[in-house]
């Protein structure tokens, strides 16, 4: 009967789904308040990670933050409680390998020799990571304890799976915090299209206006995109199906996720297809605010205002030979610079220039009238501050290929002159303002976002109404190939027939005509 | 040097893009105000255009709608102002076209008069449609008149694209209003992929899990779609190019478009990619509310509450036999019934029916509890207020093929049958407020978040860095077919060369195999 149609389908086979959320959709106006499980990344990841965490906290959600004992930034805050697991290193090891120390070296050294070292370094990286994640999965009465919590939800970075399949495990609907996953298990994952002609793959550097060759590169660079995650992923797709007793690998547990916050914006990023489960909050920490410190009002205050330098965690110091270049070309410029520096203090520091240990990047970045520039490694993080408070920046890119940039850039020359153009060319003020009005002109502030999206999660117990089922669907049938393989194939043998028919016609029309 | 990056140059050239608007680039907190043109659809599609021109006029804005002086729907509103451009046809006669006086009808006529009589009718609407559109386009004054407005953007429903015609002529930005165009034209301009694989096609009734059968069909309706479009619009194609005095066509017009605000909702539509730009807003109309009239006071405020029935504004009357089926449908049922009838009243209208010319629908269905059902013509209006306040719907598609279904239901024993079941079985209701919920669980509110989108493009001048770069894109580089197709050729020459190299080698060596 006609009170059944496709739309009316669709809608039972949710509410069908939703049978088991019914006691806790609130239909009151009471606030939602439910339990929420965050399993984190360490580094500078965790920043966004926690910025929801606390919020979710502040408004009442009862957030447990499962982290190792040992990290680089992992650690309490004023609205979420902690539990720990044990690892088999200790502190020194974890900074003997996550330091980015030779990043500012000039490396002399043959090309056989850096990569073989760079190649040691991402082995221990990798195998860092994978000892963590087996240390919280394999821990028996930490997960049964897990298990005994009632959580409505897990929000986890899935750069590192370890959350999403915990989250499998515990049945439990996941809520993503990311920028992205380099070889686009994130896109697979969400079943969403990236078409090669006018998304730029990740390394390529390319624009969504591409040539003829770059979209050949770029096809071939998506082809491969497969194959590195297989390289990626190799160890967690085990670990995995180990932990879950199931044949499935990081991918399907990734389909599984709920929501994806990510951590991008399309003042810096180029538009791109998205799913309606993907939610940009990039600029998610741009809010968190507090009042600046007293020690450093008299270094924001002065006539020619000042300068903020920063090259996050990672590079707890940089050689002395850097150092100085860095010194010099600050001796020549009339503004103050505080400078983010964990290594040993030189003694030839000039008098405008304050190092410390921390800097209140954003509140510094935010709060003040006075800053000039803002001298980055161009971390996500620190872009999203300098886009959102319009602070010309210079940029460091040390990660990857880059960091010869970083080499070339770094003469004193270079430095003083790059400085005064970012601080008196008003072109560069002037683009960004117009860019950080574009970034800040949204309906909904990020981090607000993002804790409105997971309290959805764990109201609704997840969002299957959002997600493409890509889960029934392997690449074969996801690209259609199949089915244009047979269109092919029933094209073809329709037009042999015919062309056969016309032929035989043909033919018995010339004998007939021959007998005549 | 390393402060230009992609990442930047991408900066770099919106912020040129924006040159012009720098001078409206509000840095102050006060309320931006500006001049919006509005160039609508008749029918149906007004409500939710309306309701965003109402809401920009009470914030501030100068609102101007163009509409023919001879509509159905169109009209003042409180807060805009109205341009009425002459149109070579009456009232009676727009009356005949937009009737669908004869849906209701048990049509017992043969298939051939059948059709014949059906393509009349779609060519007099077309002709209708296109007639208003020159009225509009070629009205010289009225064009030199909107070009003096000075106005910062157009709204516009694209499904009749003079709007976007006309925003292309003036060189303002554009916001779509509209639920879609069945022939996939709005995916095509915002250049939005559709994967066969899950996203069902118009007309195929599928849902997101398809057959391979089923995904068989989909493919071929998708490659129909283009020819399907051509078919659509190829009058409006040439009223494009004429207008304009340049070689572009819909597609292209539509291209431009800077905001799609989609009457969409996924717990009605099955989750697709989007794009940047595309905005969902279904239920726009959900909040629009005003108090009830003093006269339907006594009608829902019975002891066994009401059911609302209405089948739209395109519905005027239906034949005796019909109206007969219904209202002796409603003497059995202890519900008081108020329908919206614009046809002459019967003699024989049971104690508990209330017919009237028009009713407060959303009002009825929102407001009061007492509402048990509602009766509907399955209008994406009418959907979105019954989803919205979950309120049981019974549904009766009039449109397409599906005009058949109602004739079938509207025997008086389907009829009462269901209304009880709808009524009565708590099924239908407890479904219904958990999609509900769903549905309402949304960081912004549909009409706002159109507003907000609205003042976007407006203070932005465009929303140029969501947009697809698709317009440098013709179709067989939008495929990458032309990558493909090289990719081949290249595998292939290096595969023949290989084996040629292979087998003079082994011709070489069976040579000197046999000298030997």
């Amino acid at each position: 009967d006609c009170i059944q149609r496709s739309v009316h389908d669709h809608a039972k086979s949710l509410a069908e789904d939703m049978v088991i959320s019914a006691g806790n959709v609130s239909t009151s106006s009471a606030p939602f308040t439910g339990k929420l499980l965050v399993i984190p990344m360490d580094g500078s990841h965790w920043v966004g990670v926690k910025a929801i965490a606390e919020e979710m906290g502040r408004r009442g959600h009862q957030v447990t933050v499962v982290m190792p004992e040992i990290s680089k930034r992992l650690g309490p805050g004023r609205h979420y409680r902690t539990i720990t697991y044990p690892v088999p290193y200790d502190k020194a090891f974890l900074d003997s390998v996550m330091s980015m120390k030779d990043v500012m070296n000039k490396d002399t050294r043959p090309f056989l020799e850096k990569m073989s070292k760079k190649f040691t370094q991402i082995q221990m990286g990798s195998g860092l990571i994978h000892t963590t994640a087996e240390s919280l999965l394999f821990n028996h009465s930490l997960i049964t304890h897990l298990q005994q919590q009632g959580f409505d939800a897990v929000l986890t970075d899935p750069m590192i799976p370890t959350g999403s399949i915990v989250a499998r495990k515990l049945g439990l609907p996941t809520v993503n915090l990311l920028r992205r996953i380099p070889c686009s298990l994130d896109l697979v994952s969400a079943g969403c299209p990236s078409p090669s002609s006018y998304v730029p793959r990740y390394f390529t550097g390319y624009t969504d206006k591409m040539s003829f060759k770059q979209r050949v590169i770029n096809n071939i660079v998506a082809l491969l995109e497969p194959l590195m995650c297989r390289f990626l992923f190799w160890r967690f797709d085990q670990i995995t199906s180990e932990f879950l007793g199931e044949d499935v690998g990081v991918a399907e547990v990734l389909a599984d996720s709920d929501i994806w916050l990510l951590r991008i914006d399309l003042t810096f990023e180029f538009p791109r297809p998205l799913m309606p489960n993907m939610v940009l909050v990039g600029g998610i920490n741009c809010k968190v605010r507090n009042p600046l410190p007293d020690e450093l009002m008299p270094w924001v205050s002065g006539e020619h205002g000042f300068v903020v330098f920063t090259f996050g965690s990672i590079v707890s110091e940089m050689p002395e030979e850097t150092m100085t270049i860095f010194l010099e070309a600050f001796k020549q410029i009339p503004q103050k610079v505080i400078w983010r520096y964990t290594g040993p203090v030189p003694e030839n520091v000039p008098e405008n220039v304050k190092l410390m240990k921390w800097v209140p990047q954003n509140d510094l970045l935010g709060s003040h009238p006075g800053v000039r520039a803002f001298i980055t490694h161009a971390g996500s993080h620190g872009l999203f501050e300098g886009l959102c408070h319009a602070v010309p920046m210079l940029m460091f890119p040390l990660y990857g290929d880059q960091s010869d940039n970083a080499q070339k850039f770094a003469s004193r020359e270079g430095l003083v002159e790059g400085l005064k153009e970012v601080i008196n060319n008003p072109m560069y003020k002037e683009n960004l303002q117009k860019l950080s009005a574009l970034h800040n002109d949204r309906p909904v502030d990020p981090l607000e976002l993002s804790v409105y999206w997971t309290e959805f999660v764990m109201k609704h117990k997840g969002a299957s109404h959002l997600k493409a089922p890509v889960h029934g669907l392997n690449w074969i049938q996801y690209f259609c190939l199949d089915v244009i393989a047979f269109l092919v194939i029933v094209t073809g043998v329709f037009t042999m027939i015919v062309i056969k028919c016309f032929k035989l016609c043909f033919r018995k029309l010339s004998r007939r005509r021959k007998q005549e």
